[in-house]
């Protein structure tokens, strides 16, 4: 791989102003990491030379919780006739599923080359495991994860999504994902769908022990249900000695129980370290981005699925899921909506463990280019992206695959 | 004017599939207005003949609650840093306006276009009078309308952001506003902004009144609060015969009053034919379409303010207006996304007396190409405006003014 020297771009400035810097910069990539930033810089020989044209240089996006084997993207379109209910959608798909053998391979490949086309460069994937399909989907994405290797960093979580317990032969093939390739344990729902919490969680926290490996669990429940199964969560973390190896993902629990229960809540997850995942749906409670990072936990984003038999909205751009985790918010000022796209970009690399992050020299050398005047520009306006690095390589310009 | 023949698009259909029809038309403009849809049709002598390539179809796109005057589209990023209260933000913008000398005329302009590159072709604005800027944006807003006269259908609400009791001289200069070429009378928060809701609304319904205008009302207000002022407001609508007369934008108060409190105010509105116009913000509560629909009143929607001293946020693309109302009221299925794209086209068109609307012989002439395979995708994806024709002219292509 040739040196890249990408010129005249903009840095984001991490003081309060958070406008582009006025001088600009060149960026200096060698075998895949950033080697030097600074103004002028002299190209080595057999450079490839980039000319930013003035843009503003982001870090690649991160996806923190997306479906990459559900998705319908690129396919004719599904017409959504589905129940409300969270069951409604588990059988839909299911029986879906079953009808049109759905090619999570293609899909999932799909998708993934839509992310790093919008920019995204490491991503954290559920992949359903259950007795129907047993590993067929963890192998279709397993497959993309090596097709695009050298472009894109991909977590895998193994996920029970008709749950553990249900399904007798569902633990043995959790075991399995994870002897074949998934990083992280999911679970969801205790009490709403597993039915018998306290045993559920003991299934998930014995396994992820036995592998050594991270969980990251779906909580859907409201109110005090979700909160009794976070307190549930909660306990099992501490005293497994798991502090930093639980993420939970949507807790929109958090967003409708009483402030001081929730703050008793957050106090817990701070100490345990433990991750929150919001998706910042607009037509559910969620946790308050504002409130938790005060109270020391770390909330980062993600989509959920995109465009699948669950829903048709998602979109692989992840500054679209800044400004929808901004608008959820009320994030209006240029400091507000910053912190919405650190939930897309440094604070994301860091809770899901995506080392060498960031826009200093020895990082991966992910790298966005917009063409926008401050962070919060790019967030709102969501400008296509110029060009897109990942791990050296040019993978996009102007939003198409290079 | 030469006809114009538009060959080869889908339109949408109007059964429960929403899908688009299997057959592509022709469609046949003369004169500014639809004249013949159809398979196959022959190009009359003169006519210019486009391609639609199988594309969708779809009528103009309808704002119908924006500010124009207010936004900072195309200038320099504003840096906001105001304070969290709708009295923060008015004051905020008063100081900005008197420093910068704000240019409505070129700002609203420049987002007119916009809009119509993204295919809105009708749009009602509200436009600031008071007594500091006197009548100055409603000139401003007014020399755009004249400018786009032959490409946008404009209504103009004289709005007093500030109130109309607390700064003597501005219900004079409404009601000069109203003689000048504002087409509606505006109002706000009766009870939080102006302090004395009765005196308030019989100032602005009796002003109404001698004008024989109708009433576009923002009620930011919430619970009961607000839903106090809808009593009074829908009190003077069927006490002085204005039914069908009266809009209340936001309404916040509907999204989080009990079930029956609520229900018994829609049941009132939909006897007065008072319509809603909702922005469905995702960090508020908001009049839940489907549940107002259900009782009979017109729900439709706009963006408020895009891009200015109280918010970044906001498009001209009001197919993703569309989308953000489908995301608050959780619309997931085809048929409800429908009911959003009619939120932003026929709803709209009708509610705000924009006449001639549709895909109809007869019809004046805007149309919107999309390539969707159905109006959920339309919404979902928000593609890329392929061709879009005002009044029979060609005002865009791909996005970009022609």
């Amino acid at each position: 791989m040739n040196p890249l020297l990408v010129r005249n771009v903009q840095l984001p400035v991490s003081d309060a102003v958070h406008h582009a810097s006025d001088t600009a910069v060149d960026i200096l990539i060698e075998k895949g990491e950033f080697q030097r930033i600074g103004p002028n810089l002299e190209a080595p020989p057999g450079c490839v030379v980039e000319d930013g044209g003035g843009a503003m240089a982001l870090p690649g996006l991160v996806e923190a919780h997306t479906h990459l084997d559900k998705t319908l993207w690129g396919m004719p379109w599904y017409r959504n006739e589905v129940g409300p209910n969270l069951t409604d959608r588990i059988d839909n798909e299911r029986r879906w599923r079953a009808a049109t053998g759905h090619d999570a391979r293609a899909q999932s490949l799909a998708l993934a080359r839509a992310f790093l086309a919008a920019g995204t460069t490491r991503l954290r994937t559920h992949v359903d495991i259950d007795t129907d399909a047993g590993l067929r989907h963890l192998h279709g994405v397993l497959a993309t994860r090596e097709a695009l290797a050298a472009q894109m960093q991909m977590q895998i979580v193994a996920f029970p999504q008709s749950g553990v317990l249900g399904r007798p032969g569902t633990e043995a093939l959790l075991d399995e994902a994870l002897r074949s390739g998934a990083d992280i344990l999911g679970g969801l729902d205790p009490c709403a769908i597993e039915g018998d919490p306290v045993r559920a969680l003991d299934t998930l926290f014995s396994l992820a022990q036995r592998h050594g490996c991270p969980l990251d669990l779906h909580l859907h429940e409201p109110g005090s249900m979700g909160a009794y199964s976070l307190d549930l969560i909660l306990q099992r973390t501490a005293a497994l000695g798991m502090r930093g190896m639980v993420t939970v993902s949507h807790a929109f629990c958090l967003g409708d129980i009483a402030e001081n229960e929730r703050d008793a809540l957050l106090r817990r997850m701070a100490d345990l370290d433990v991750v929150i995942v919001t998706t910042a749906p607009p037509s559910r409670p969620v946790p308050p981005v504002a409130a938790c990072r005060a109270a020391g936990v770390r909330v980062v984003g993600g989509n959920d699925g995109i465009r699948d038999t669950w829903t048709p909205y998602g979109s692989p751009d992840m500054l679209e899921r800044a400004m929808l985790i901004g608008l959820r918010n009320n994030f209006r000022r240029d400091d507000e909506i910053a912190v919405a796209l650190d939930c897309v970009t440094h604070a994301a690399a860091a809770a899901c463990g995506f080392g060498r992050y960031g826009l200093a020299r020895g990082d991966r050398a992910d790298l966005v280019l917009v063409n926008a005047q401050t962070v919060a520009e790019a967030v709102v306006a969501r400008p296509v992206r110029q060009l897109v690095v990942s791990a050296g390589r040019i993978v996009a310009r102007n939003g198409v695959p290079a």
